[in-house]
């Protein structure tokens, strides 16, 4: 076995993600030496709970509840603690006292990420972060590095495997988004609290963090607009497939073109959209993970792989440990952009995308008339209408259960519109919902949804 | 805008490629240099005909029929002549000159890649070539950073866009080779001399680049497994799309366990395969590639995008020159992998794959026995079997072709065979497929394909 130099490697969390890498630094330390070109010594890892059960037994010298000497000496500092305190100082503490480090916390990049970057680059330290945007999928470095000489212009990533799974099954099975929720929770493909996935905030961090990368451009987590997918049921679903659409949520990254008035500007965007079957990102299925890169030169690419889970996150802090291990070996500083863009990050009144409008409406001559002249007003061009008689459900009021179909028509006659929109401004098309809303004509807005890949 | 340092870039060749890197440089020159950190100042382009025409026009003054006077005094050289010589010479000569160095030539590091890393490792050179595998596709750093820390099992790559778009039209119009490759060839999908694509060449170089890197180990040309497409016929396609298959040029690199006598061991091979069409991998259309990868700790990767492409190419060969600016300003030596495994490639008739063998048989008793005979003497154990009765051709010399469809019995009744195998190894597999061949109720074998993807 070849003489390495010795890297002192600490960890603080050994969680899901944070077992597996201890288990991986300690199981495989003969190979990671080799491809290091050191040897990787795990010095310590920091646990909140010395007797918590772990998915891997970890070697009981190792753990310690007082992460603060780790913190100095350590040539290499993984934090997999998450959440922003005290994972946040802990990280300054490392870069500070000369470390490099490894974090996969998006909570903290999407929220302190340019006070670690800064404090990174005034010492020269590295910053990876390659299981914070989609788990085990390798996407910061083809952002950061492969496109450095090219110009992003969308991406559109599938960032959370919680959601997707949910959207997924509903496809699939024709069910509630409440029991496949809690059939998800049962094979621990969703938290018991799982506002973070199903709200979308998750997702929104790591839009964040991709636009930051994409756009050269700090993107502060409140400039994300975010909707997630608890209004999404199985009506919506269903009409969703009739009209060869299947519904993701979707984290948007778009550079948007400049006016008279304004330079280029982006936005930053997760909410559930429509998305066309035969789009490479509607054959995303399960909890699976991916992210849709278009670029001015290459085109479209697209990074595919688990979103999630311990052994898989695992695997993307270990390319970073290895990687931080090779350039502490090579010398140098950690590399980072000379100038960032610093675009403008544009609200959500500003996109332009397709919409699918949805509404229930009095099914009476002029009705229709009465709709397209709301959506013309507003600027909002109208590209597909689809009208079909809303039959009464079994057992509605106006007729007796157990009537002969034929014989049920409703005291009034209903119709449901399926209206899709030529690309509308978004503060236009809110301001129209408004307005269909209010008409006499329309009973409902059952639904509004963009539409998205095109 | 920031007073950068200056970095001499120098470019060997002006082609598809060369043409728009070139064009790209000038064009995008500050926001370069904003990712850069340098600004990067195109010293020379070195041409083999200062009067070609290019795809787009490129300053005259900067055009020079003479490398030498580029190679020294140049921080960055970048080298996209393609071939073997002179750019081998010149790529050294720029090493040695202390350049770092940016290369899209496949077919270069396939064959010399060795002696132009350990001369950069030499005197501490960075050399980049994301653009020699799969175009545009960031697969390079994927490979040999992210997942740096883990056990890649497998990678399965799309990774010719000439082949994949033939297959793929002969799989959607129901054509035949020849026509197609006329039409791919009328786009400017395929060269006049197409062999280098459809014979695999192009396959197998990017196929030792990609092994070369997940395996950590040295891949020479020659122990590449090759086989071309020019053998698939619309008869093979219509029956691998009624099996619910899809015929691709892949790129197979695999780990092979050790045994008793041998330690783990790796297979390089290209060749025509059936992929199950609900894989990822079969809904690459197009001229469009993909890779596959399967790691041990990440599971299952796809990495997706333009294969090809003057203009799509230059943008991973842009990311490298950033990446090689950024890199020259932080300091610090190139970063290679300390040791190598060195693991042995073994011989195609070592590997195990599933097989589907399509036979003519003479149609009478005992038949089926025989060959199931055969296959199990050889340990090639049947998975599958379909038996279809051939009807004559119209016109076939035993019947006369204005003869009514039920009256045309052949003088001999034949059968057609589709057996789908278990895992069997390919030296068992090619020996019962000669003993197939010899035996007496074998008319014909039409087809030996490999099932892979599963």
């Amino acid at each position: 076995m070849t003489d390495y130099r010795r890297l002192r490697v600490a960890l603080l969390g050994a969680g899901a993600v944070g077992s597996q890498v201890a288990a991986l630094l300690l199981r495989h330390a003969d190979e990671l030496a080799d491809r290091a070109g050191a040897t990787l010594e795990l010095v310590g890892i920091a646990v909140r709970d010395l007797d918590a059960t772990r998915d891997v037994e970890l070697p009981r010298e190792l753990l310690t509840t007082d992460p603060e000497p780790l913190l100095v000496g350590s040539d290499i500092v993984i934090e997999l603690m998450g959440g922003i305190e005290p994972a946040r100082t802990n990280l300054l503490q490392a870069i500070n006292a000369g470390a490099d480090v490894v974090t996969a916390n998006k909570a903290l990049l999407a929220t302190h990420g340019p006070e670690i970057f800064d404090a990174a680059d005034q010492v020269g330290a590295q910053v990876y972060y390659e299981a914070a945007a989609a788990g085990a999928i390798p996407i910061i470095r083809p952002l950061r590095d492969s496109l450095a000489g090219d110009r992003v212009q969308r991406i559109m990533g599938i960032v959370n495997g919680t959601t997707n799974y949910i959207l997924d099954r509903m496809d699939a099975e024709g069910a509630e988004f409440a029991d496949v929720l809690a059939q998800a929770q049962a094979l621990g493909f969703a938290e018991a609290d799982p506002t973070a996935d199903v709200e979308g905030y998750d997702a929104a961090q790591k839009a964040a963090i991709l636009a930051s990368l994409a756009f050269h451009t700090t993107v502060p987590l409140d400039k994300v607009h975010r909707e997630g997918i608890t209004a999404i049921d199985k009506d919506m679903i269903d009409a969703a497939r009739h009209a060869g659409y299947v519904i993701k949520l979707l984290a948007v990254c778009e550079r948007l073109p400049g006016d008279d008035d304004t330079g280029e500007s982006i936005s930053v965007r997760v909410y559930p959209a429509l998305v066309d079957r035969a789009h490479p990102l509607a054959s995303v299925h399960g909890a699976n993970n991916a992210v849709f890169v278009q670029a001015e030169a290459a085109g479209d690419l697209m990074f595919y792989g688990a979103g999630a889970g311990g052994v898989q996150t695992a695997s993307a802090v270990l390319g970073d440990v290895v990687s931080a291990a090779r350039r502490h070996i090579a010398g140098g500083k950690g590399v980072g952009e000379s100038t960032r863009a610093n675009l403008a990050v544009a609200p959500i009144g500003r996109v332009t995308t397709r919409y699918q409008i949805t509404l229930e409406v009095d099914d009476r001559p002029g009705v229709l008339a009465t709709v397209a002249g709301i959506l013309s007003d507003g600027h909002v061009s109208i590209a597909t209408v689809e009208q079909t008689v809303i039959e009464p459900a079994p057992g509605s009021p106006v007729t007796p259960a157990d009537a002969p179909a034929a014989a049920s028509a409703p005291a009034i006659p209903m119709a449901r519109l399926v209206i899709g929109t030529h690309r509308a401004r978004e503060q236009h098309l809110s301001d129209t919902v408004a307005r269909l809303a209010e008409s006499d004509v329309v009973e409902r807005v059952v639904s509004v949804l963009r539409v998205e890949g095109d």
